[in-house]
């Protein structure tokens, strides 16, 4: 990553755009936050990677989403989609079918309120969290898994589910991911920095996308556990959210393979 | 609120956009931010209640918030209003002359520049910030009290001037809440995250706009006040913010009990 | 600063706006941000200066940039311009174009690929990040300066290029500012920010742009030193980015006098 450091664009929702960025320089690549449906075919083109996140979208965005993607695939670049919010309004749904089926993105990652949606077109819909009692736990692991691959084999895409157990699959393999805390959840956007940090990773390594999403979630989670270590005695969740960040930033190669917990599920 | 945990629906400005979606998370509800007027009908439709605020306003937001607003009042849902900036200019005017007359928000929350100006159709406009000399102290508490109450009953909503002593009114009772501390003064956004407060107190108890509005005052001024016994030697503006959200993620019932400082005017 | 407190404008980017926000009150100023072309010009007629960001530009947000612009230098308002991202796209390059002609900023402040472009009307565009082998050191200082100064004599303006070494020039003078820290450049905004002090400062002080300049870039690098100096073991970019702020709230004029690094090249 320090080496290629590439230069990842983003259209992003104004709720976590600077957290994005953050997390983006954080992870060692280099974040481009660029919207107008005027210049994002150009702005594409320079960079590594884009990555989609339907957090505050509205018809002006969408459009932007659209053009971005076909340029960024029509370049060979890798496209990360976080469909944040689907199925909770018709302009959310409709925006995502046509992404789907007009950039077919190669990492989509949402909650699983959010991906049982995409793979069932039905979905508890919660404002943009997920509902409680469906969070991924060993009881519904493998269903989720199996759900993750349905998306992932019908998109041709890497599907991510994420939750306090992370799911990474493509058509042929799942993975579990322990890392993480519960701290994550109760701060805005950590979601939103993930897709980020699964950008910046696609971007280093375009020829690997499962590989890279899973080193990308690893990231996270051991960020995020490093935060809640880190958090000191009366801390809440202001203090998280900057050592969540510096979680990200301070993490280096051996911390990363003495930390991870992946597990191969099929 | 932990049982209930509001779904909050905002149509807020992009400075503090993400301040207010921790500060919801902070106070145990959930933040869902949408601006677009293709889909506020249907977003504010899930959720508990709206907060709308004008800091970044434009002629595109302005509608949604309108669309919104309409859709939350006829679903019975609780209209929380942060009228930043009324006065300085013609499109906010304008806007909230529409917002009063078609929405007709539950609690409205404003600095004493703000609030005049909603009074007395005037203001001695300086940006965003009230004028210094206007804050409210002992000398201007009951002249204030009643400004808050002429809105009140005029609007039928609760009234909240907020400043080193907030006040909140309906048309039959005037609380001063003496919580809080300067440093709230010197982060941008304290007001906007106070009407995040508000707006998830409101969500999870409607029945009762006067008492929900007072508990949320307290919270953030409480909030205010443990960040600033926590701020280390040294320790600025960013810390003091950090420290804001960390105050209002830790507070419980207990804390809240023995540190309101709330006295009834009339 | 302290006494005169003047309001500045900002029309900025979604990416660094309450970063914006948040410098400025920690430099003793106060900020509005508006972008809505129905009002920026009412907006600016109550404020001391002006900000515009070239960060996330649409054509919505260039014409407000536009309007406000000459709106300000209309009521005799210092316009401190950032041209973000200047060289990557027709929109921005176009829309630089138009405020260069028509609004002609008094402060102008860019990373060297930026500047470059301004200068040379051509640049090795890399994002928003300045290329690293072009950042300005002993060996290519004097080639920064009499690029500066050709902006600077051409446009009338202060120029600015940052880098690990800043450089500020009017037609007849340049200097070298050596205060900041490699952190600075670890963190999204801090370039942003710098603009929206240099906009507080020249609000403060209209009549001399080149020493409120430069008392704005001491300002910002003097409180990248401190943060970095108060950053503590294990703190990464989360923390320093809140130090960073905390030492611009923090600093007063003996500290500025003290740690200041400047240095006149002709």
């Amino acid at each position: 990553m320090q080496e290629k450091r590439p230069l990842v664009h983003f259209i992003t929702n104004v709720v976590i755009v600077n957290d994005c960025a953050n997390v983006t320089l954080a992870a060692g690549a280099s974040p481009i936050m660029a919207d107008a449906a005027e210049e994002v075919g150009q702005v594409t083109g320079i960079c590594s990677a884009l990555v989609l996140n339907m957090g505050t979208i509205s018809r002006r965005t969408a459009l932007s989403m659209l053009l971005a993607g076909r340029a960024a695939k029509a370049a060979g670049h890798p496209v990360v989609l976080d469909p944040v919010g689907a199925g909770i309004s018709d302009l959310r749904n409709d925006t995502l079918r046509q992404i789907l089926r007009d950039v077919r993105p190669d990492v989509i990652k949402g909650n699983i309120s959010e991906m049982r949606y995409l793979a069932e077109g039905t979905g508890t819909a919660q404002g943009v969290d997920a509902a409680a009692g469906e969070l991924t736990d060993e009881s519904n692991l493998e269903r989720h898994a199996r759900m993750a691959q349905t998306i992932a084999a019908r998109q041709n895409c890497v599907a991510i589910i994420t939750g306090p157990m992370d799911i990474v699959a493509d058509a042929d393999h799942a993975y579990a991911v322990s890392n993480g805390s519960p701290w994550m959840g109760r701060i805005s956007g950590t979601g939103c920095m993930t897709a980020a940090v699964l950008g910046a990773y696609a971007g280093a390594n375009p020829g690997d996308r499962l590989n890279a999403s899973l080193a990308a979630m690893v990231v996270m989670g051991l960020a995020g556990e490093r935060a809640s270590a880190r958090l000191p005695e009366g801390g809440g969740s202001g203090t998280y959210h900057m050592l969540l960040l510096d979680g990200v930033s301070t993490l280096d190669g051996a911390a990363l393979d003495a930390g991870r917990r992946v597990r191969r599920l099929f």
